[in-house]
């Protein structure tokens, strides 16, 4: 049995590592962390996480913790993980890092997007972008992973195969996401309380928004040429998912049936991307709880423009279910191992 | 008191012309039709709208309304609603069509897109386009209001003053809209049971969507020359509300504030256009009920794009309200009696 | 026009006050107070309140606020409205408490419950409780009004004709009480955030709610005996709505229908309260926004137990629409003015 | 591997029953019946059963069906699941009837409430009730189960201890229960469409609900004597769960605490009862997509009432997950199988 530690475990990602772990048959949770909730149960917190009845919540003791554990998931804020990260790496653990620090590879875009310093450009180097679509022979070999924001792994996953084949003008890339309350976190906020976003829909963070650079990092890659992108959030009343809507000119005339195609067969050996029959659309509620990411796409003759539409549930393969692959591949497990499940619907 | 008779009463749009009316003080409703409740009380469909417990649905006799009312608002099904529209207009009675079927002032384009023949051409051309702040002056002398729908009022009015400023490249234009699920009507229909909706978020109709070419229509006409716009519309778990987030490039370098004084500008004289400060985005929560517009925008300066945001009431604004607006404006009331409440909010 | 303050505007029920009043033709809103957000704009925190786009909240000063308003509507947490209830009171300002300060009128039932002292004995022997149902002609000569709890409304205006005539057993009445989250108030706090209320539905401060008491005070003084009740109130994924469930027993031998008759007859003259028809149940939508009360009921003749249904808005008939109708009748105007919109539906 | 077909695979019973079969390693799903959807994919219906890629409903052919498989589930509605059961018992399969059709012992209760002949009064003498915490020793040995209703399950798990310990009179119980709209099954309706369920709350038959007499057939069994109870469901806008607030006079002087202590002493050994500790009730919410039963409770000391709390997720402890207990049982495989797995949270 693999012992994983997870620090940072009374938000939502870290809750629902514990949810996914639980039926991992290869996998032991040995330490959970949180500052402001040590010494309280893990079921204090969730109680819907009865498998844990016996877990407490302890202090972020990183030595006591290197004890413990032989592969850590952190799931802390910005910033705050960057230090730990390093800690845990230079120290021999492997590592999956859910927050943004070690995602971008240049450190002055971090720098310049999350407003704060990277003190660990070494380990940075270090670090795989953990999207295994993209990365799976590179994380099966790291010991530092980066897990992809919620958002960009559905905007990457719905244009890659499309600029790999150079099927579109990367000058007029539009995503425009739609992600439910769950990916704001767990937190006392007034601006996330049930009456303020119940029966309410608004974008957000126009044109400023911190995952920008992230998937502009990773479609620059897939199209061997640094874009820029204009992508719009938006808060959705519901709990999870996120639906990426993408826009983008066609460089010559295709259509729906030939790129469906293409993208069929780029994702065809993929085990949790799955790419919709013609006329059919993704929808948040058909991955809600799963790893899967649903794609559908469609040409618009009229304006000779590609839109294509991903879903994925932004805490499971938007966070902690990918998190969970990215381990599976560096263990060497299974992959698929405990992320197989179909979603909960309705 | 003006006597007004609504064909069509069973809807969601019925009933929310019942709402507004109930709160004018110079309307009486002298009838509400349904064939499939003729018989049935108001109340026993709507029991909220307890003002008019008295009243029953009455078959659409048109011969008998016409003894009945002065001024008809219609809200049958597209197609279904030709016909009594030319009765009531050739009777020499205003009407209000609350249906698709007058509103595409070219024939070919109706047939085209609504799959129908277009039997009252004649009629058509007396039909206005029922959006005050675009034809003020021709409603107030119109016969025959042409009242738009849900998606085009959010889309023509958070475009409009770009476009006629010339701001913006015609040829780049997208409209990713979100509605509650209202806007699919009052019916019998797996696909809208509570269950289907609630917790999910899909795009549907894309690159089809009838609201397509009446957007266009309208657009081309302030624009002065025809163009094609993207348009995708997207179900949220909401009862009413719709957002629509609009990108066009820009012609020029402009900036956030510049082009929102000149959106303030604009709408400087219209009692429902609301332009929000820089930074702060439009909500559907905030016109709940309401038939306000709110109206935010942004420049993204990297991608030289204009980012519109805004939210309508669909069944306010967007079709009810908006009629209502209507009405005052043809019958020369103050043209916001019954349409200056605040929305419902939480 | 009337001269009215709000203090205390910057949570649901002053929000909803400013709402209501918007509509009432013979008031004017000369002062909105909120210490947190003094400086603000109404329209800061509450952008749907566009009628308010010039006012400001400011600090509540007492000494400036005399001069500013004739009457005053007091949204204040609990305890901390004493002492300005009682300052506008000996000042001669007619005042409407919508805190539960003023509601019971033995301080010693308010210190065991509300855990404070009550430092104002005679000026809470001024009180009138504010349901029009029950003290309509002493609220017409009140200067201070205890508007009531939101519960209470729901089960005291579901009880009183039953228990008046005396029909059912006191011993054994039951209130079960379902409320949406709006009821919670306006604020930052992990259990109300979206994503823990949503999809959810739970039972809280079963046996020690502190609205038994006042339900209990109230229902005793119609009973003309002390009794004491079951109140469990429980927190449904919705912003507003009250349903309460309740049971009693039946003295004798009784059937819906004459017991419906019994009610209709009970609430014949009441604007606001709607006795359905039989096998017909209220519904909290069909009251949203709306200032009514459904009334519904049924006679279990297997059981021998009645069991009443009512549905008010815990915003509206809960809180500020009945605060609203206790001014109508202070001030001798129409007593539904500004109150007699339906319900938004849907 | 056990070859289980599952007649009426197009309702959320059904799905459901693919959802958790999908986790079970000892099971293969051989067929799926349906008559309306007889020809289409699992997929085209329930696209989230990715899993079920490769499955075709058929025709409910009974003949072809018992050389498919060796464990029948039918999710047929009532009154239609007679027939079929009888045949597949007769014909030597094991069968777990998610309908109400052999739940009630005395056919002619049966036939007072569902209004419909029971023709297998035979068959119906083998059926064993399956609440495995109640009957676990006969579901072992048993060929036809009959999976308990949703209501039932939460209403009889919640008052089983207090009434075998003699703790609550009989005669005053009261069972106010919550659902989730899923309880309603997939139709096309309009009273369960989106805009009507969502943001309301309401009663429905009340006194007449079928699942009383099923709720009073296993209490009756359990207090050993016959009793009737009030039976109040309600509908919440949410798509899972049951949550019920059950009300019964105490017998002598009892306190939380050692109620509690009997509850938990009751269902100690019992995998998916969670008796919560004092203070805290339950939440639908927390066993979301679970097999779990939350119970919580609270003495109101005032009245002598004890109040108990359970929740449910209707579809699963509710229906099918019970359904995979109930062949685990009787197929002597680990009772637990494939129902461990924690709720979805948020």
């Amino acid at each position: 049995m693999l012992k994983v530690a997870i620090c940072g475990g009374s938000g939502y990602t870290g809750a629902e590592l514990l949810r996914i772990l639980a039926g991992h048959p290869l996998v032991s949770v040995t330490a959970v962390t949180s500052e402001q909730s040590a010494g309280k149960r893990v079921t204090d917190l969730f109680p819907h996480l009865i498998n844990y009845s016996g877990s407490v919540f302890e202090p972020l003791d990183r030595e006591k913790l290197l004890l413990k554990a032989d592969l850590f998931f952190l799931a802390l804020p910005h910033a705050a993980s960057q230090e730990a990260v390093n800690f845990f790496v230079e120290n021999g653990k492997k590592t999956v890092d859910l927050s943004a620090d070690f995602r971008l590879r240049d450190a002055a875009v971090y720098e310049e997007w999350y407003k704060t310093k990277h003190n660990f450009t070494e380990t940075l180097k270090k670090g795989v972008y953990g999207l295994p679509e993209l990365y799976r022979e590179q994380i099966k070999k790291a010991s530092l992973i980066a897990n992809p924001g919620c958002y960009p792994t559905s905007a990457i996953l719905g244009l890659t195969p499309a600029l790999r084949e150079g099927l579109i003008d990367p000058e007029t890339i539009i995503v425009d996401s739609k992600s439910g309350a769950s990916g704001a976190g767990r937190k006392a906020d007034v601006a996330f309380a049930y009456c303020e976003v119940n029966e309410g829909f608004k974008a957000y963070g126009i044109a400023v928004h911190r995952h920008t650079p992230e998937i502009e990092q990773e479609l620059s890659a897939v199209a061997g040429k640094k874009l820029t992108i204009n992508f719009t959030p938006h808060l959705v009343p519901m709990d999870r998912g996120i639906v990426s809507t993408m826009y983008a000119k066609l460089k010559k005339d295709e259509d729906t049936a030939s790129i469906l195609s293409k993208y069929r067969a780029a994702y065809e050996n993929e085990p949790f991307v799955n790419v919709l029959d013609e006329g059919k659309y993704p929808n948040a509620k058909n991955v809600r709880g799963s790893n899967y990411c649903e794609i559908g796409l469609k040409v618009n003759k009229r304006t000779n423009t590609l839109i294509v539409v991903s879903a994925i549930d932004n805490l499971v393969k938007g966070a902690s279910g990918q998190a969970v692959h990215n381990m599976n591949l560096m263990m060497g497990f299974e992959e698929t191992t405990a992320l197989k499940g179909p979603a909960l619907y309705p």
